[in-house]
C-alpha cells in the first residue's frame, strides 16, 4: 500500500471481542483499520476461538474489572493519546459500564480541545428482533450512549434504544430524531434496514443504510444510501462497517472546512445539507469498500464450498452430524476475506450515491 | 496495497502475547503478516496493557488450560487449515508445553502431505545474558523445539539451547551445528549477534544475523547477513523478524524448485549452497524491510521526543518521578511504526547481501 493512499494518521482505541480464527469484533476492526493506516490499540473484551455463528466456540470473557485494569495500565504509562475510540461488543452490563467509563474519561481529558477526541459506539445488543445479550445490558447502553459522538445501531437496536418500532421511512426518521433528542447524540447511522419490508418503500434485494447528523435545532439531517444486497449472511460486517467508518469519517472531517475538526463532535454547520455531510460522504466510501470485499468473499466462499468433497466417513454420520459439519464448513467459507482484498478498503471500485429524503418522510415538526 | 505485491496466500496460526498499546508479540506479528497479505489466526498467550519495557503494565496471562481450550475450540469446528504456525512468548513452562502440543498436533495432521505445514518457533527466554522467564521454561523449550522446523533464538537463547558459549565465529558455527544435531532442527536463524564483541570479527555498529539450513550429512549451511545497527533499542523487533520470516520464507520456497514445497520441512537439496538457500534469500528481504521501518521509526521517535515540552507540574516532581516519566515517554516514542510504513514491508528500499562462511570458521568435521 503506498503511503499516499492511507487515511490521515489516526490513533484508535478499539474495545471489542477477539476471536482466534476469522474476522469479527476487534479481530475484524483492528485488521481493517490497520490496513487503512490507523494505529490501533486493541482492548479485547472476550477471547474466543471463533465467532458464535458457528454455534460452538471455546474461550473466556474479560470481566469488567479486567477491562478497567487494562485501561488503568494505559493511564499509568500515559498511553492515552487516542484520536478516536471505537467500542463494540462487551460481554455483560458491568462490562458495558466499564467501557463507558473509559470513553467518558477520554472525553473529559479532551474537553479543552474540542474535536480532538471522538467516540464511535456500536451498541451491540441483538439483531432481527432478538436480543443476544442479557436484558440488563439494554439499560446499561441507554446510560452510556448519551456520551458517544456517533452510534451505529442496526434496525433492531435502533428500535430498542428509541422505543419506536420501525415500519416505514416515516417511523425510521422518527426513531433517528428520537435518538438525537433522547440521548443528545450528534451522529447516528442505522447500519442495516430491510427497506423491502417497510410498507412505503419496496425495493427488492436492497440494503439501505440511513444516517443523520443533527442540526442545531435538533432536526435530523437524514441521508440514505441504497446498496445491492448480496445473497449471503456474513458475520462481522457490522464491525467492518464501524472500522471503516472510523477511518473514513475522520478523513472526511479533515477534508471539510478547516474548523470542523476543531468543533465539538464534528457537527457540521446548519447550512450543510444532509447529502453533503462528512458522515454521508464517509458512508458512501465505507459501503463501496464493503460491497467490493463482500463480493470477493462470496466468490471465494462459493469456490471453497464447491471444492469440498465429503469423505467416505462423513456419509456414515447421523443426519444431524452431517448437517452440523455442513454448517461449520459454510460458516468457515463465509469468513470475510478482508486481508487479501485490502486494496478495496483503500480504493473501492464501485460508487454509491447518498440521497435526500422526501419532506413528507420527515417527522411532522421538521417538514 | 495492490494484490500483486502480496505474498502467496498463507494461513498462519500465531501464538504469542497480546498488548493493547504498541507493537510487540502477537500484536506486532499479526499486523505485519496481515499487512503482507497473510490470513492470521491469533491465539494470545497474555493480555497486557503494554510491553514490559515500560517497566509497568497491567493485565492477565492465559493459563495452559485456556490456551489448550482455544485450540480445542478450533479443532471441534475444523478450523485447522494452517500452512504455518508461528509460536512466540508463552508465560509459563506449562504454557510452553501447551503451545508445543498444538504444534505437534498440527504436524501429525499434516504428516501425509510433507511440506504442507511448517512450524516457526521463537524460543523466547531471555536476552543479553539474562533469562526473563522462569528456570523451568528452559527444559520445556528443550523438549518442544525438537518438533519445530525453524527456530529463531537470539545469541543468548542459542547459547542456552546449545550449551555452547558464543565467543567467535567458530563457536557460533559450533552452536548452530549443535542445534541442528541435538534437536534435529532443519533451519536455524540466530537473530542478533553482536559480532563486534566476537574476538575474530570486529565490525563496529553492525548487527549480524546468522542462518543455516542443514545438509543431509548434518553439516550446517551457514550464511551471514550484516546490517547497519541503528542507535536505539526497539521492543518487538524479534516478533517483527519472525512475522516477516513466515511470509518471506514461504514465498521463497514457492519461488524455488517446485518440489521443495512438497518436501518435509522445506529442506533444500544438498547441492544448494548456503547463500542460495530460500532461507537466506528470505532473510535478506526480512532484514531490508526491518531496516527501512526501523529507520523511519527512529526519525519519528526523535521528532516525537523533540516536540515534548514538559509541563510546569513536572518540574516539581522528584528526580525519580521525572526519570520515570522520561522513560515512559521514550518507550512510547520508540514503538515501532509498522502500520504507517507498511509499504516497506512489501517493498524495502535497501538490499542486503548474504555472504558465505570461510571454511576455517566451520566446525572441524565439515572443513
Amino acid at each position: 500500500m503506498s503511503a499516499d493512499l492511507l487515511v490521515p494518521e489516526t490513533r484508535v482505541l478499539a474495545v471489542a471481542s477477539h476471536v482466534v480464527y476469522g474476522y469479527v469484533g476487534n479481530k475484524m476492526a483492528t485488521a481493517v483499520m490497520q490496513l487503512m493506516g490507523c494505529d490501533v490499540a486493541a482492548l479485547n473484551t472476550v477471547h474466543f476461538s471463533n465467532h458464535t455463528g458457528y454455534r460452538q466456540f471455546k474461550g473466556t470473557r474479560a470481566t469488567a474489572e479486567e477491562i478497567t485494569a487494562l485501561y488503568e495500565g494505559l493511564t499509568q504509562s500515559n498511553l492515552l493519546d487516542f484520536d478516536v475510540m471505537l467500542s463494540g461488543y462487551a460481554p455483560s452490563a458491568a462490562a458495558v459500564e466499564a467501557v463507558g467509563a473509559i470513553g467518558m474519561d477520554l472525553q473529559r481529558k479532551a474537553e479543552k480541545n474540542p474535536g480532538s477526541f471522538f467516540w464511535v459506539l456500536d451498541p451491540v445488543m441483538g439483531d432481527q428482533g432478538r436480543l443476544y445479550v442479557n436484558d440488563d445490558v439494554v439499560p446499561a447502553y441507554k446510560k452510556v450512549i448519551r456520551h458517544a459522538d456517533l452510534i451505529l445501531p442496526n434496525q433492531f437496536e435502533a428500535e430498542v434504544l428509541s422505543g419506536i418500532k420501525i415500519t416505514s421511512l416515516a417511523t425510521l426518521a422518527e426513531a433517528i430524531t428520537a435518538l438525537h433528542a433522547i440521548y443528545n447524540i450528534p451522529h447516528v447511522i442505522i447500519t442495516s434496514v430491510q427497506i423491502a419490508s417497510l410498507s412505503d418503500s419496496p425495493l427488492p434485494n436492497t440494503l439501505t443504510v440511513i444516517g443523520s447528523t443533527t442540526r442545531s435545532d435538533g432536526a435530523p439531517r437524514l441521508f440514505r444510501i441504497d446498496v445491492p444486497a448480496l445473497d449471503c449472511y456474513f458475520s462481522g460486517t457490522g464491525d467492518m462497517f464501524a472500522a471503516l467508518t472510523v477511518a473514513r469519517f475522520r478523513e472526511a472531517v479533515f477534508n471539510a472546512d478547516a474548523n470542523l475538526r476543531h468543533t465539538k463532535s464534528w457537527v457540521s454547520p446548519d447550512h450543510v445539507p444532509a447529502t453533503e455531510l462528512p458522515l454521508a460522504q464517509s458512508t458512501r466510501k465505507v459501503l463501496a469498500s464493503m460491497h467490493c470485499v463482500l463480493e470477493k468473499t462470496l466468490e471465494a466462499r462459493d469456490a471453497e464450498l464447491r471444492a469440498i468433497v465429503p469423505d467416505e466417513g462423513e456419509k456414515l454420520l447421523s443426519q444431524e452430524d452431517q448437517q452440523k459439519r455442513a454448517h461449520l464448513r459454510e460458516s468457515k467459507a463465509a469468513e470475510v476475506r478482508v486481508v487479501r482484498h485490502a486494496q478495496y478498503l483503500r480504493e473501492p471500485e464501485v460508487e454509491f450515491q447518498a440521497s435526500e429524503w422526501r419532506r413528507e418522510d420527515l417527522p411532522a415538526q421538521f417538514r
